[in-house]
């Protein structure tokens, strides 16, 4: 693992109160600038029209200074990430993402890149499910078969993005946010799950994690209570799950 | 496929303002009745703890006539389900029942018996997903990886048991129900989903498909409006999706 690599995982690209990715810039461009990033590589594979999502990214990053070209409009994807040095995987469909990373062998390249430090990856909702241990925690529909729920692994540990501890509604019977995480932290496999409330972002620098953005995040582990973690936490001892 | 094939698709076991399965009593008791059930298989793999689950369903189903059994507790499930004929499969994680349901190789034998009208199905929640064409429409959390989302296929299209058309909360930018099932429907393998609100059951009468109990469903297809069904309504014409 080298200690220059770089990741910021945000729990979402939309927040309450603020405009997409908003809550998310100053830490998303000075991460840039730091590596003097000037083409950010986008990753639409979350949805289905990757122009139209592309477009709607360029709108909101280009004025902040950096070019986005989306990952599909390079003839070959692999040797565009090879020669790319950062890298926003968008949110959407979870399954639908991890499954076109695969289809394009995409998933162990990523990963080599980021951790020996030459690639910077920020990602956001099912852009961060994709860098975290596996899918396990995704709130998405299963809408597509991925060959594995194993994912880009970034961390050892399992993130649930838009995390809230709310009912659906007071008279629905469907489980909660935190029953759904309980069935998992049941199975033998199950890794500690650290909840990011929307405006939650995991900042990943080496082996040092710390929350940042404007909302703090809650963990998850099997057999204790769930634990608040407000921002600016210091939760390195993650990477030891 | 059997005219004499029968089974109910539960939304959910719990629906607001009734104690458990209450909403469903009457049409589980006249169908066990109409083919002399006493012993009901209850399949309590969607959960961890199957001795605790199939005691909490003994104590609701057996008052109502019928002998409750667990499917763990015969020496081979196989053979358990060849010789019964009728089975009830809970609600949980729909995931680890499908996997399960694989593991015990049981997925083939209880889509013959039961459309062949030689086993009666009831499922719930869950138990209703891995009755459809796949789980692509669970709302569960993926915590364990199945070998295939495709499940029983005792009908030709998909199901989002515990349906609901409200948001999480007014400042939540998670999806909604429906912009996930729109997800799916983007898909080019997506069949039509029915949406089941909590107390809604789909009989399954040979090929005649009838909404019952206290609620009603709600019909996606690919580039069409939603479309509401009330308690009564025929929608056998689901049967050629
Ligand atoms: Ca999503
Ligand atoms: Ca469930």
């Amino acid at each position: 693992m080298s200690p220059n690599r770089q990741a910021l995982l945000l729990s979402s690209s939309n927040c309450h109160g603020y405009s997409m990715l908003e809550f998310a810039k100053q830490e998303i461009c000075s991460l840039l600038q730091s590596i003097n990033v000037t083409n950010l590589i986008f990753i639409p594979y979350a949805q289905m029209d990757y122009d139209k999502y592309t477009a709607k990214m360029k709108e909101v990053i280009e004025p902040w200074g950096f070019k986005v070209t989306g990952l599909h409009t390079y003839p070959d994807p692999v040797d565009a990430i090879d020669s790319s040095n950062a890298i926003f995987i968008g949110g959407g469909n979870t399954f639908l993402l991890l499954k076109t990373l695969y289809d394009n062998n995409l998933v162990k390249l990523i990963n080599t890149k980021v951790n020996s430090g030459n690639l910077v990856y920020i990602g956001s909702s099912a852009g961060t499910n994709v860098a975290t241990k596996s899918i396990h925690t995704t709130n998405d529909m299963p809408i597509i078969f991925p060959p594995t729920f194993e994912a880009i692994g970034i961390v050892p540990f399992n993130i649930n993005p838009h995390y809230i501890d709310v009912l659906e509604s007071a008279t629905h019977k469907g489980e909660t946010r935190d029953q759904r995480i309980a069935e998992y932290m049941e199975m033998s496999h199950a890794k500690p799950v650290l909840g990011l409330r929307e405006g939650s972002i995991l900042h990943i620098e080496g082996n040092k994690l710390t929350l940042k953005g404007i909302a703090g995040a809650v963990l998850f582990k099997a057999h204790e209570k769930k634990i608040e973690y407000p921002v600016g936490s210091d939760v390195s001892f993650l990477i030891f799950s």
